[in-house]
Formats: structure tokens, sequence, C-alpha cells
């Protein structure tokens, strides 16, 4: 097997080594992450700029980019041919509920997923203190599951590991993805020496909706949280309600056309 | 009306401008977009830096951000209360099929959408010559539409226009996000000056699936597209079938334990 490693906190993160480490028995691991931390990247693609390569001994590489950006690099530039299983983590701390689609992390996963290849991501649910030995050994235990059971089409799995040793897990759920309550003060205003305003994104983010099955309230109940996601994030239920606006704007437009 | 418009083409882009004056009549228009291009941003959030906002005169500032950012800051930060609609656009050429994944303008409809508010992303098909006037006219259309009807919660609007004039285009289609048939030489591979190579991400993506319905066949038939985007990115239907997996991984990881 050939198995490709990524994530969002960088070629040198704890975590990705860890991962890999877990992951070796199955097959040839390869390492290939940014080069520095690019938490909250998401999906984002870099075309502006050309990327490089920089290998670290073995099959480690770093890339000069985004995590999506890794991964297609791995898939169609490095790899002499496609993995069969994407794994990008460990992330130092959780991506749930919304915070999936800030995510660089998932979003390698999520890239993945569109080259056609299995991918899951994987996070460690902590501010502190990682005990990523405990979503290594998960890792594992998922991809042999993978490789036996494989994964619905274009569906990938997302991930979130309490931060406790494995005796003091709880379980496994299959999840939804939560919904957070949005804080009104995520904006932070400060004042620079030279009397200039400057804003920072951050604020707490503490709380989120109860819904049962989601993956705030796996993580709650000291439980490892799957959620599967979609590529397609088309909302089926809305294309009905808005079959009665076609007609309705294609007679403004004629109405408009005619002015 | 309070309308806050934004894109990823940056605040100097001659889309937004357009959009801008179109929806004036509607309300109160801010503009607050990044300083310069940030196409295919996604959904990425910049923590790891502070903001700075430039005002333009007017109702019009810049972010030294993302699309995310600057819908973030204006809503939470510079606007006095929370915009009644967010528009994003109008963007330097399409988004369709898996392409609304990377693309920043969407992304700030999503990010909209995700703080509450109406939003929709409005997008000119074309690599130049964009008749920008088309979609600036429609989306007029669509906000008065969304002002008198609302949109269903967490649904976003992704709209696509082909660029023809007003009276080439031949009507409204209410669509399914459509799904690119990846090209394997996306990536092309360079060496510099110095010996050392290099790797744009970049390659044609000129195909897609036949489908129904789909985002592409609507441009495809000179229609405009409108199609309805979800935040909650879970697979529902994977659920089910993911269900079996919770009791075997939860014996593989007692046996672990055991070990």
């Amino acid at each position: 097997m050939l198995i490709l490693v990524s994530n969002d906190d960088g070629v040198h993160s704890q975590g990705i080594r860890i991962l890999a480490d877990a992951l070796r028995g199955m097959g040839d691991v390869y390492i290939i992450a940014p080069d520095r931390e690019r938490s909250a990247a998401s999906h984002a693609l870099t075309l502006h700029k050309p990327l490089r390569l920089e290998n670290y001994g073995g099959n480690i590489y770093s890339v000069n980019g985004t995590p999506t950006d890794c991964i297609n690099l791995g898939v169609n530039g490095l790899l002499h041919r496609k993995p069969d299983l994407i794994v990008s983590g460990i992330n130092r701390g959780g991506n749930l509920g919304d915070d999936v689609t800030y995510s660089g992390t998932v979003s390698a996963a999520f890239e993945g997923t569109l080259l056609g290849i299995p991918s899951f991501a994987i996070s460690q649910v902590a501010d502190d203190n990682y005990k990523f030995e405990t979503a290594a050994k998960f890792a594992l235990q998922l991809a042999l599951m993978i490789k036996e059971q494989s994964l619905p089409a274009d569906v990938l799995l997302n991930v979130n590991v309490p931060n406790l040793d494995i005796t003091g897990i709880k379980g496994i759920k299959i999840t939804r993805q939560g919904k957070r309550i949005y804080d009104k003060n995520a904006i932070i205003e400060k004042v620079d020496p030279r009397g200039k305003k400057y804003y920072w994104i951050g604020g707490s983010r503490l709380s989120w909706e109860e819904m049962e099955d989601s993956d705030f309230a796996a993580i709650e109940q000291d439980m490892i949280s799957i959620t599967p996601l979609r590529l397609d994030l088309t909302e089926y239920n809305a294309i009905k309600s808005l079959r009665n606006w076609e007609a309705t704007l294609d007679e403004k437009m004629k109405a408009k056309v005619m002015i």
C-alpha cells in the first residue's frame, strides 16, 4: 500500500510524525506537508506563485503552500502512482462543527477524495498536552478498516479524538457535523504604537447547538467521533422551493431587456 | 437596507464596483474586499497576523486578508449593525462544479450565511471581455427577490452568468453543483535558472461529467445558473452504512488496550 500523509500544522509538527509511524506497518508512507503552520487555510490553492518541494530525508517532503497544494503536488507530481489512502493530521486541536470548512487538515482529505482516493482527517481535541498516541492508534485501526471495507464514493471521514489515554476512550460514534453558536465579539480591536488600529480574528467560540449525534456531543461523552462529509455542497431540499423563482426572475429580466 | 459587498478579486476590481453601483438603489452599500487578488483563497481565515482596514473614500474599504476575513471584519467590526444582505462578486470567471470549494468569492457568501445573513455569490463565466453589466443587472433582480421572499435558513446561492449581453440570456435555471473530470496533468514542472525544480498548479480542467440540471449544463445553454449550497457537509446517506463500523472498531480498540 502507498499512503500519503499531510496536515496543516506543518511538516515539523509532532502529530504528523506519530501518525506516519503508526501507519508504516501498512505500507510505504510518504509525508508531504506545508513547510510551516497553515491552520485555517481551508481548501485554498496556490495559483499565483510557483511551489517548491523540499526533501527532509527518506519519504518526508515539505511544500511552500497549503495542505491542498501538498495533496495535489503529491498525487499529480511527486508520487510514482496514485496513493491507496490519504490521512491528514494528527491535528493540534479539534475540527468540529462548522470549523471543518476553515480547516486545512480536513481540506487535505477533501482534496484526496476529489482526486478519487479514500481519505480521512484526524484531530486531537485539546489545547495542549496532546495525547497523539491515542489518535495514532485509532488512525491505524481505521486505515485497516477502510482497506477492508472501502469508503462510499465521494465521502471523506472527519475524525476527532478526545484527549485521553486509550483506556479512557468510551467508544466510537458515527456523528453529524455540529453547529457553533457564533460569538458576536469575535473581532478584537487594538491600537499599534503609531496610533493606527488593527484587528485580530479571535474571540471565544465555545458554545454549540444542542444536537443529538453531533461531533461535539460525541467528544463531550469521551467518544471518538467519525463524521462522513460530502463533496457535493448542493442543498437539494432548496431546489424545489427555489424553482418558482425561475419564472419570476425570467419575467423581470425580460422586462429589463425591453426598457 | 444595509448591503455588504465583497469578492476575491480585490477591492480595485471592476466587477465589485459595477456590482455595488447596481445595488445602491436598494440601500446603503459597503464594499469591504481584499486589498489584492485572493482567488482560490477558499474559506481561509487569517489567524496569525493582525488585519488592517483601509478606507478608499465613501463606504469602500480594503482588508489585508481573505474574503472570509472581510466578511468577519465587516459584520463583527466595522458596520454599525448586521447587514441585511451580502453579495460577493462579480467574479472574473465562473465558479462551477467542485471549484466552489476553492473559491474565495463563494466562501465570502458562505461566511455570511454562517453569520445568519442572506448571501449570494455571483460570477461572470468568461476568461476576458467580461460583460459585468449583465451579472450586475441580474444581481439587482435577485437581491430584490431575496428581500421579498427570503432565503431558506443555512442556504447560500451560487450564481453563474453566461458572458452575453442581457438580450442573449436564454433564461434562469435552478441547478445543482456539477462535477469536474480532473486532469492528470494538473501539475506543471519547470526548472529555475539555478537548476532547481519548481511546480505550478494548473493544467486544463475543461471537462465535466454529463449531468442533468448541473451548473455547467445551464451555462452551456446560455442560461443563468443558481445553485443553492448548504453549510452542513455531513453525508447523511453514509451514516447508516458506517454505523456497523462502530462495533467493529470498538472491539479492535478494546483489544488494543489489552495488549
